[in-house]
This record gives C-alpha cells, sequence and structure tokens, in this order.
C-alpha cells in the first residue's frame, strides 16, 4: 500500500457557493477532482496526455464523502490527496479538506474516497498503466 | 422504517457534460437533490419554504455514490428518491437512478444514500421538525 | 427574417443559486441553451443527433445579456427563445426570461440574443446545414 | 476614464468542459467574476468584507461577450480585467481573456465587458461606496 501526499489551495469563488452562503455540497467533487489532477502533475504526469495518448480515461465508480464543517466565498482551503491503494483497473484515493483561517489554523471540512476505474473509449474496463499502478 | 417512493425525470442538459461527453459525476448530486425538494413537495411541503419560515436548514453531512453507468446529453434520466429513515436530527436518503432509452427500457446507472441534517441559521443542529420525522 | 417561438418552463435549483441567494448570473446561459435545444427540438430536429450524424457542432460566438430582475430557488421561470436570422453560418437567437409568480402574472427579468456558428471537429466555419437555416 | 489592470492566471478544470471538449460558454462569466475579486483585492479590498460590513451587493446589469476562439481541461488562461469606467451607481469592466500555449504565446480567446450595480439588501440601487468609485 502506496500513500502519497498531494497538497494544493483552493479560494472559494462566487459561484460555487449557494443560496445558504456556502460552497454547494456537490462542488466539493469538483476540488476533489482537481487535487487527483495535481496529484498525478506533481508526479511528473498529465492527465490530458492520458486521455490524449492512450485514449484511456479514469472514470469515477464510488465516492464516499462526509461533510464536518462549511467553507465560505473566498475562504482559503487546504486539500490533501492521496492514492490509499491501486488494484488492478482500479485506484482508490483518499481526500482531507481544510479551512484555513487568517490566524493560520486549519480546520477539517470535508473527507472522502474513491474509488477510479480505467476504461477505454467504448467504456470497457481496462488494466491501469504501469505509471499509474506504481503511484 | 419508512421508505417512501419519489419519482422524477430528467433530462441532462449540455452544460451538465465534461470532456469525455458524459454527465460529470459531481452533477449526479445536484440531481438528488432536485429529487430531495420534489419529494418534500410530493408530501405537500416546500423546502423554500422550510428555510424561510423556520429558519431552519437541511445541510448533508454524508454522501455515498456507486456509479453504475453514465449518461449524455440530452439523456432522459428517472430518478427514484426515497426516505430510508429518520433519526432525531438526521434524514437518511436513498436514490436510484435509470437511463431510459427510446425503446422504453430502464437501466440503473447511478445509486446512493445520503445523510442531511437539520440545523439553524448559526449552523447549530436542530430537531427535525414533526412534519420532516413523519415523512 | 423569420420569427419563431419556442416556450418551456425552468425551475430553479438549488445548486444554481449563488451566496447572494439568488441565481447566480452565469447559469441563465445555460438556461437559454435549454432553450435553443428545445426550440429546435420543437421544430422536430434533436441538436444531439445534428453533432451525431453531420460532426458539426454549433459554437457560441456572441452573448449579450441584460439582467432585469432576479430568480430565487424554487422559482418558476418561463423562457422564450426565438431565431432572430439566419445568415450563411449563423444563427442569432433571442431570449426572454419571465418570472412566474404564484398569482400568475409574469415579469421580464432577463433578456439578451447570441450569434451561434456552425463548425466541424476541426473548427472551421460551416454553412449551416439547411435546416437550420430555414428555422 | 480609469483604466486599471488585474492580471490572473487560471488553470481549467475537468468540470468546467463540456461534451464538445471545451470550456462551456457560460462558465466564461464565473472567470471574469474571478477577474473581479482579484482586481479589488490587488487594490486592497475584500469583495466579501464589502457584502459583509456595508450589507451592499455588486449585481450583474449586463454583460457582452464575443467568443474568438476555445480553452480545454488543462489549459493555462491568462484573465486581465479592468475598470473601463465608473458612474454613480455602476460600474463597466472589460475582460480579455488569452491562452497560453506551451511555447510562451498568447492567443485571445475570449473578450467582453459588463455593467455591475450596488444593490442594498432589499435590491435597492444604491450609490457606490467611494472606494469603488476611485478605483
Amino acid at each position: 500500500m502506496s500513500l502519497i501526499e498531494g497538497l494544493i489551495q483552493i479560494r472559494v469563488t462566487y459561484n460555487e457557493t449557494d443560496g445558504q452562503g456556502r460552497v454547494h455540497h456537490a462542488q466539493y467533487l469538483n476540488y476533489f477532482e482537481r487535487g487527483r489532477v495535481e496529484l498525478l502533475r506533481s508526479k511528473g504526469h498529465r492527465y490530458r496526455d492520458l486521455e490524449l495518448s492512450t485514449g484511456l480515461m479514469l472514470v469515477v465508480s464510488e465516492f464516499n464523502i462526509r461533510y464536518l464543517g462549511a467553507a465560505a466565498f473566498d475562504d482559503v482551503l487546504e486539500l490533501r490527496t492521496f492514492v490509499i491503494r491501486t488494484r488492478g483497473v482500479r485506484i482508490e484515493h483518499g481526500y482531507e479538506l481544510f479551512l484555513l483561517d487568517d490566524a493560520g489554523s486549519r480546520a477539517k471540512i470535508v473527507e472522502g474516497e474513491s474509488v477510479i476505474a480505467c476504461v477505454n473509449r467504448e467504456g470497457k474496463v481496462q488494466r491501469l498503466p504501469d505509471f499509474l499502478r506504481q503511484l
């Protein structure tokens, strides 16, 4: 089991908030996707090139999320994305999202896990490319 | 344990799709939210009135989703939203989303469960109003 | 100059609102797109088939919007979409969006115009298919 | 007429693209909003504080956009946001969005202008606060 860290900062934009004045709960999946893309980049790979060069796509097959707190417009968040495990055609990622306040303290507001599968253009499940299994 | 059904149809719009030509995986949480709102309406309640009249808000505290298939632009989907259980300050909902094809057959493409908590404007957890506990 | 009407109703969903408690201003372009798709369908054409069968895509080249009012979560809107003119490779659409209140009165809240161009998969501008020019 | 520059970089995320494999045309208004927020911040003001402390909101009353090119997932964009003019209750902004390629060259892909009005919580138009008129 490899456990690799990737850390990005996210500034909440206005369109990501909803009528409750908070980040809409669906939006966090977009943040987590950003985390996966940047984790891959930090390892020297671009997800875009993967799609273009191999014709393979990574598709989400499962997502589990716990919401512990909330974020508002213009908040700065810190997202930790990590690989929990890779198995055959699947990668499991974990996510921890923290709200940073002006005083520098951090509070975890969302956490979750996803399972991503590798498919070809026809949607058929494919073995993960080697570089993804070695993450 | 009460188990109440609510059924809505959803037409996939262009902006809900992504570069893979499919509905983006985060978008399904928006569909499920629509399902909860319409389930409540079918019982004679408007979620908007709840927020305006009582000052209470329902916030998502947990979401678990399995993606079994995919939907594309202009597809027609059928969403079944149901209450699994209500407990104190929380409601558990279940979701089953089906893709309808032109021949009339249905294939389940996404399923999931959520836990929703009732909070006041200060974000403090509150007991569910009676009409919500009796759903 | 042809002037063809298409009318659809839209129910505002929670994720379409923002921290001001109103529909986010960018969201109206998604509503207008829905209007164009349904206008086409009312004439017997599916935009999806156009993309799949001819490989042609319609891309937005210009949008002008005036915001006259606001809509909130769960509001019911009526959108009128019409063709102002078609020229060579371009279609100009007009939009009028009304807020319907419970008493049945209508107030215009957004209006606009767009110019849509027809391109092939390489992004090269193409003459509009005949059926689009005759709308 | 004041003309003040603000420059930000934007990385296109997956959820911002659509089935044509490009950034959805409505998404650019979200980028432009980000540009206004950062322009304000570069002048020492936080839009969030404006809403919280004065109860005033800036609402979009007009938007005109020309799409000259397209952006794809993971592209890096450079957005220039500037104030064209302030008048009584309104600010006019201009926007120029460039696609940066790996070789360092820039191509303008979207440009536009918006009119923003200042309103209070009741939606009544208010004179711009002094610091906004002096931008």
